[in-house]
């Protein structure tokens, strides 16, 4: 694909090859970039190595062979839902940590898919082909549907290997990914919880750091270790500072693409809602756990969510209150449509922004009531989801099943029953919390004289109404969900359940806000089509598509910053994180296992532990190998700081950073505290 | 003075006899409504010796003596003041809580002064008839306030009692106050802080609760115990439930009489603006403090406050969002109207009320600016604060004297001094943290596209611009602002300080705003006097006036309540506080002293600790006796739950409770724990 390019200010307006940006195709490399800024060759065989001694975690995360044998390295926070899974109420291994000393104790995980990338088609003319010029844009979609699930059942037959076709380019270019697939996997080794996920909630986003975040697991296939050729040899010196570096992953999405108008949207409203009911419920939240170690227990779920979160949107939205950030994003979109003006066939490309501008301006209040009554966050509470689906099922289950909500069709059947009967615990005080919370919220927001609202209340107190529907409904209790589900539209419409009859005051008006919020949807979605239909022709593959959790290759050197003053250096060492545990007072989360405790002043500490690099990664890309320029491992990443939370909608390098584990960490932890030779044994250093 | 009464209707919207409500006044009590709703006769020497035996502390709470030798009790939350002043390096009085064994040993305050109302003076008529009724707003106020001070200096010189004219039903009456005045108090018995404040603050404003909030000290006269013949006789027995309780103590100011239009502003604007910076800033600051225990050192006091203050504000807005609760308000307001609107002299009292509502919801946007720029919302930090402090000092302090703003005029000039060059520790990095986020709240508030607030960012994002302000001011350095000050306007301009620069760059906008503001809360003021004046003459003292720190008395009874569907009992034990202690793992805040835990094994764990009644109360009732019908003392006032916080713009006795110590609870203390037996021998039993 060739770009077609109108003119100079174009291209530099549209090009992307500013800094180590891009998370770049595996057939469509940044060869020139790479070469031009560091001089190096990225020649096709050093690049098919490390496609395929990459490795795709089915649960969404990304990996390496670390040996012939199938060896594979990953976070242990994206090995951490195995590790549970394989744990027992005897051996806690995300406690204790995991080491299968022989071939014969590695644990087989219960259903953990992996997939290696073997080749990529370009299969876009062939889907475009089948696609009617003519055809409504419905049409025109299903059509595309039915034949990329042509070209998928057709390759997984003739070659025997997955096969997805990946839409890149917000439908520029369809490309056929095809994985060798392994099904039998197995746990080798896991560090202590306590070591991987160091400085917990407080540390988290931030650096210096001091995690572990690594595990083993190794691939088999017909019950032996898989062959597997292509795998990283390891380098413990690790890269220098300033020395060019490359990750190779699987980023799972971006938002790069998003117009002017989409991000002031997020800027002046979206994030500062989310933001504003997240700092009220962590308040909240917390000023109640503090009351009772038992709430605490209740609620540390709920809280480390939301602080995550919290931490993830201020980051990004100080990113997006970044005036020269938006005038960047400003300067391009102006260049885009400049160019698209100037051809008629792009007028509608042309035209795209400002009918994206005025959908958004125009949805505000939509957007406000939606996110209220259709979203729940005016009733924050499970016990209300669970009203809200039982009064929709009995609704709509008696409809012909097309015409249902989705959730509500016969294929999410499973799933709808596994949510609405599971037994997880519902904690009426913490209810009541919540949904005083979330009921204060709706008045703060929507006002308490909204006719809605005050139907809502019901002529109380947030705190009183609250306490009136959740000590008065029975939905706690399974079995009655059940006969309820079992009895129907009739049965559901008898049950005299306050909450339920919550969910029935609402639902015409959350209905009735979920079709206007997705026709505007709608309308967005097919703007971006012709923005990116526009694009693709002017530009063709001469940039990155946004990530699509397909495996991408980023470049980028090992790099400090400056921070409030401060100078950041790349790395930390094990005298550092030694140097936290004790400054904290060694209680949780800077505490350590007592095997740890044990066997901690044997370890160097000067030996690297964590590292920082300006490689373009984002969610999807834990666990992926961080290689030099002779394609050896020289770290494991597993984070972004706070001020990389941007990533989603933009890259920079000023102090946003890629966080990886150091491979002299991994070794210096495996053969010190955690004695497993077998694993040292088996790496190629 | 006689309530002068258009219509029955009139009397019951606007009479405040319903429930237990009121703070009265002790030359106006609640006769009639006890004697109606419990049949107890409030004699004149029954109140006189309660009145005689109450005391006012000066620095904001109320007291009673506890023996004929000037033996005082009142809160330790009310004493904890004096007692940390008291506290040396070697001894933290707060810690290890205080016991003197002899006379000798008790520990004379530094500057604490306390009050003993001898008799009140009707002196309205004097008042008004010194003042023109042709004469402007402005020459009014400066006439009554001359009277009023002459009054006050003839009544001290004459009597030698300290005088206080009191302005009462917003200038409905003027009463004088004369009062005993003690200097010389000293400390005799504290307990610990972990008795007294037991459960912290997350047992706050709540119920049922565990505090020994409790402490004595004594007045003296000429070096001798001060003779007090009138003072409390204990019960240890207590109150029963549904018993006839009164307290008589200080309530410090409550706003009972702003109009429905004021309660709508705070329900719908001032307090979800107040607790949405709240919960930013106790969300912000303790992911900070969580990152490291001397961030956490640093920040503990700012989260205590903020965490206060979300309790009580959060609260009230529950109240304010109560519908039953607003539509009495409007009930009682549709009342005064009708009736204010059959005189034409009440003419402008009854238009005052839509001249309120008007000037409310056209100050909004005013309002919200104000907060930011004029209330420094927008900076929050100690270095702006100072940065601008020096700024306009330099700006003022050529000015003529009487023309300068109040804060800079000359008799300010100490305690500006004071505080502009306190050598209190400026964190940069804990004020880089809050000015982030304050700068954050700004552009979610006023919008990041905001002319002005483009200017403050600078082109920068908030956490940037904060770490240049911060990191780049010298004005952490105290000699630094001595120089600038004494240097004034020319120095100040000359220097480069960013802080100043920020401080200089909304100066004009923050004062416009401030003229603006004292503008549109002067044409309010005039309105609620009209209203005043126009109630006054309806309804005289048949009801109590607001709160105004003077002594009042309220009734009530001992009484539990439902909450959340769970019956609270009116009183809790040393076996509750015991079992409190051991279910929240014995930490901080439910932790104990070693004095504690060594010999709370001989405490009786039935013995009553805390209760709860119906009593009006509000902030500067702390420490006010609870006495039965033959006056003894059965409890000490120190708290009022969350519901009861309302308390402020309306009295509830649905869930508002007043908490307080129980007699009981404090000699098991002092016998088992302290083994005070000197305090104990004084008490009268």
């Amino acid at each position: 694909m060739r770009p077609f390019c109108i003119a100079g200010i174009l291209l530099s307006a549209l090009s992307t090859a500013l800094a180590d940006e891009g998370m770049w195709l595996f057939n469509n490399p940044p060869v020139r970039q790479v070469k031009e800024k560091y001089g190096f060759d990225i020649t096709p065989e050093w690049l098919e190595h490390l496609q395929k001694s990459s490795v795709r975690f089915g649960n969404g995360g990304s990996g390496s062979f670390a040996s012939a044998n199938g060896l594979i390295l990953t976070n242990h926070h994206v090995g951490s839902g195995m590790i549970e899974k394989l744990s027992t109420p005897e051996r806690d291994l995300l406690e204790e940590g995991f080491y299968a000393k022989t071939a014969g104790e590695e644990l087989k995980c219960p259903d953990l898919e992996l997939n290696v990338l073997i080749s990529i088609e370009d299969v876009t003319e062939r889907v475009n082909a089948a696609v009617d010029p003519q055809a409504s844009p419905e049409d025109a979609s299903k059509q595309r549907r039915i034949t990329i699930a042509g070209i998928e059942k057709e390759s997984d037959e003739k070659s025997g290997l997955r096969s997805d076709v990946v839409t890149l380019y917000q439908g520029g270019a369809y490309h056929l990914y095809r994985y060798h697939r392994y099904t039998d996997v197995r746990l080798v080794f896991a560090p202590d919880v306590k070591a991987a996920a160091f400085g917990g909630d407080p540390d988290n986003f931030e650096f210096p750091r001091f995690c572990l975040d690594y595990c083993f697991f190794r691939a088999y296939e017909n019950d032996e270790p898989a062959k597997t050729p292509d795998f990283l040899k390891w380098n413990p010196a690790g890269a220098k500072e300033g020395e060019l570096i490359f990750t190779s992953g699987h980023p799972g999405r971006t938002n790069r693409s998003v117009t002017l108008a989409q991000l002031e949207n997020m800027r002046d409203d979206a994030f500062p809602y989310r933001l504003e009911q997240i700092f009220r419920g962590e308040a909240t939240m917390r000023a109640w756990s503090d009351r009772d170690l038992e709430n605490a227990r209740r609620a540390k779920g709920s809280i480390t969510g939301i602080q995550n979160g919290r931490k993830a949107l201020a980051a990004r939205l100080n990113g997006l209150l970044d005036p020269a950030f938006m005038a960047r994003k400003a300067e391009s979109e102006k260049a885009m449509h400049e160019a698209f003006s100037q051809k008629d066939e792009w007028k509608k490309a042309a035209a795209a922004f400002s009918k994206i501008r005025k959908t958004k301006d125009s949805s505000k209040e939509l957007e406000s009531r939606l996110r209220m009554f259709e979203g729940g966050d005016a009733f924050g509470t499970q016990l209300f989801g669970i009203a809200r689906a039982l009064l929709r099922a009995g609704d709509q289950r008696v409809m012909e099943d097309k015409m249902r909500l989705p959730e509500f069709q016969e294929k999410e059947r499973v799933s709808l029953e596994l949510d609405l009967f599971s037994d997880e615990p519902v904690y009426k005080n913490f209810e009541v919390v919540k949904m005083t919370n979330a009921l204060t919220f709706l008045c703060v927001k929507l006002g308490a004289t909204d006719p809605l609202v005050k139907k809502i209340l019901a002529g109380k107190s947030p705190a009183d109404r609250a306490t009136e529907l959740v000590m008065g409904t029975g939905l706690e209790d399974v079995a009655l969900r059940k006969k309820l589900y079992e009895g129907g539209k009739d049965a559901v419409a008898q049950a005299q359940d306050p909450m339920i009859g919550l969910a029935r005051l609402v639902d015409d008006e959350a209905l009735r806000l979920r079709q206007e919020g997705e026709a505007a949807a709608e309308v967005i979605e097919q703007a971006h089509q012709s923005i990116a239909k526009a694009r693709f022709a002017l530009q063709g593959d001469s940039t990155y598509p946004d990530a699509t959790f397909s495996l991408r290759i980023s470049y980028g050197t090992v790099k400090g910053y400056e921070d409030e003053g401060v100078t950041i250096p790349a790395q930390t060492t094990f005298g550092g994180m030694q140097k936290r545990h004790d400054g904290q007072g060694k209680v949780a989360p800077f505490d350590f296992s007592s095997e740890w405790e044990a066997r901690s002043s044997s370890l160097d500490s000067d030996a690297p532990l964590n590292f920082v690099s300006t490689n373009d990664i984002t969610g999807g890309n834990s666990g992926s190998p961080v290689v030099n320029q002779r394609g050896e491992l020289i770290g494991l990443v597993f984070d972004t700081n706070a001020p990389g939370l941007v990533s989603d909608f933009a890259y920079t390098d000023v102090k946003g950073r890629c966080v990886s584990v150091h491979p002299a960490g991994i070794i210096e932890s495996l053969k010190k505290i955690y004695q497993a030779d077998r694993v040292i044994a088996e790496l190629s250093l």
